[in-house]
């Protein structure tokens, strides 16, 4: 692919040119070693440009409606003078260029909106590479005026965790069926939710979704307290009859205003900025030990050495460790 | 403290003196840069040694009754002419040396037992630190004989990946609270489950159980199947009361055939080497890199910076990849 100076992506991502943002998004996410240093440059030169957004992380089962939720709750958002931008993680899929049209029909309403900027996640990588590269995403839509992110991942997998540690609230999406324990969400999910919504509670579902609601309330109160002090709440929702959407909204405002209160939103910032610093340094680390040549040349054979027992896992970690020193 | 040269070490492990075996094991679990060295050898030593134990990993919430079920299940294995040692994970405590009396009370039976051998986990340490500890005392035990290792986890954490990446077969330990799904045990773990046993058993629990093995073998078909074909099991058993414990040396037994037969039992091994393997990698370049002088030196400074938001996280890990690998 052909690449620009960093400065026409900078330039363009400062001016909020959408074009330019999605190919500044693309050299970031590109596994080529020639585009790091151009991506390095253009990352450096926006820094100081991002850190203003609400950064929600939005999470469910698949079949609960996140996008229909998404397409609908970013309407309420751009009508409340938002710039919105919402990212995917979904480390299962192995989606390709075809997706984009996908999820911009799946989305077809915030597609379609001036003040919202979709972008699906690059097709399939290491857990570890989509969430760093998602949220370096995040801060260029950050640097080109978003000022509210949205960062979508599946609610089955790890993404979670990751997805968590890059945003400032955690929403959990839910299917109004109450006792049903076995809707696929892990117990370490719901306790890092910071709000439940219980989607699709309209017409025959209403009822079942108060049910729902009740027992979900009941179900965070067996979790600890949070550190922030919040208590998350459960609210309930119709992404396709727009019901509970300004609700919604209101809640995370009421979050943001208490967490800047008691000084955690950006404690919480902080904290999220130095385990980036460390997960940094794991990361080019370990890049620049399997890209050594010696390192590189020998793993395969070391590792059918290690599969068939002839050599230790300790000894072959200090053998490929000798070679990337020495070299 | 005052350290044998390594070959004692080693000689007293493969002669199975439980003396040199404990010391051993301290070696290994230094974290005196000058240990290092030395217990490197005696790992590389007794590595052609190991290998032959079945490795039970056993998880549960605090409260289900860890310690009295592997007194009691210890005994078991041992009466079977199995050699046992116990170790225990748990991150979250910070255990002293006082432990090792605790923990021998615990298990008082089979403490006295000549054919099992305890060693609680060091005081607190990281997660990844305890784990790779565990793993390596676990090859110590099975070069000095023992030939059935269990590793105890303490079944609230992210422990259990870590044991279930060591371990051949993964054991659940529940409460006969059928229904009751906020036991605290989160779904990833029951996931990752083996077997279940349900412990307590007895008296007016009897009838609860029962219910409770029908509710978890049913949540148990919701998971995807096993890669290695195996169907989890879910047992009842009162340690307390000796009852159902040569049921569970059976059903291990036959999880062990099981998978000996199609050739998973191996696989899983060879996949957790190659595993152990890259985890060594990374976790001696951070070592290397956070021990560097410049880093150390640099460190406080560049954090403080972060956290204050005057450098990126970004720039600040290029910075302190610099300094390392100029050095």
């Amino acid at each position: 692919m052909r690449r620009l100076p960093a400065e026409a992506y900078i330039e363009g991502v400062l001016t909020s040119d959408r074009v330019r943002l999605s190919q500044a998004i693309t050299l970031i996410e590109s596994k080529l070693p020639a585009d790091r240093e151009l991506a390095q440059q253009v990352m450096a030169a926006i820094m100081p440009h991002t850190g203003k957004a609400f950064r929600l992380g939005i999470t469910g089962v698949p079949g609960v409606g996140k996008s229909t939720f998404i397409n609908a709750f970013g309407g309420t958002l751009t009508q409340k003078g938002y710039k919105l931008a919402v990212l995917a993680i979904d480390p299962s899929s192995q989606r390709t260029r075809g997706s984009i049209l996908g999820d911009k029909t799946r989305m077809d309403t915030l597609a379609s909106d001036a003040n919202a900027y979709i972008r699906p996640s690059p097709a399939g990588d290491s857990l570890g590479g989509v969430a760093r590269k998602t949220r370096e995403a995040m801060l260029l839509c950050e640097a080109a005026g978003y000022d509210f992110i949205i960062v979508e991942t599946v609610g089955v997998g790890q993404s979670e965790t990751a997805v968590r540690s890059m945003t400032d609230m955690f929403l959990l999406l839910m299917l109004p069926n109450a006792g049903d324990e076995l809707q696929g969400i892990k117990k370490g999910i719901m306790e890092m939710a910071d709000a439940i919504v219980i989607n699709k509670a309209d017409g025959n579902f209403e009822q079942k979704a108060k049910l729902a609601k009740a027992h979900y309330a009941q179900a965070l109160h067996l979790f600890p307290p949070k550190p922030s002090g919040w208590h998350p709440p459960v609210l309930l929702a119709s992404a396709l009859q727009h019901i509970g959407l300004t609700e919604i909204a209101d809640m995370l405002a009421e979050y943001e205003a208490a967490l800047r209160q008691n000084t955690y939103w950006a404690q919480q910032r902080r904290e999220q900025h130095l385990s980036w610093l460390h997960e940094a340094v794991q990361h080019h680390l370990s890049e620049r030990f399997y890209q050594h040549p010696d390192v590189a040349a020998q793993l395969p054979t070391i590792e059918k050495d290690v599969i068939q027992g002839i050599v230790s896992p300790i000894q072959a970690a200090e053998a490929l460790l000798k070679a990337f020193f020495a070299g």
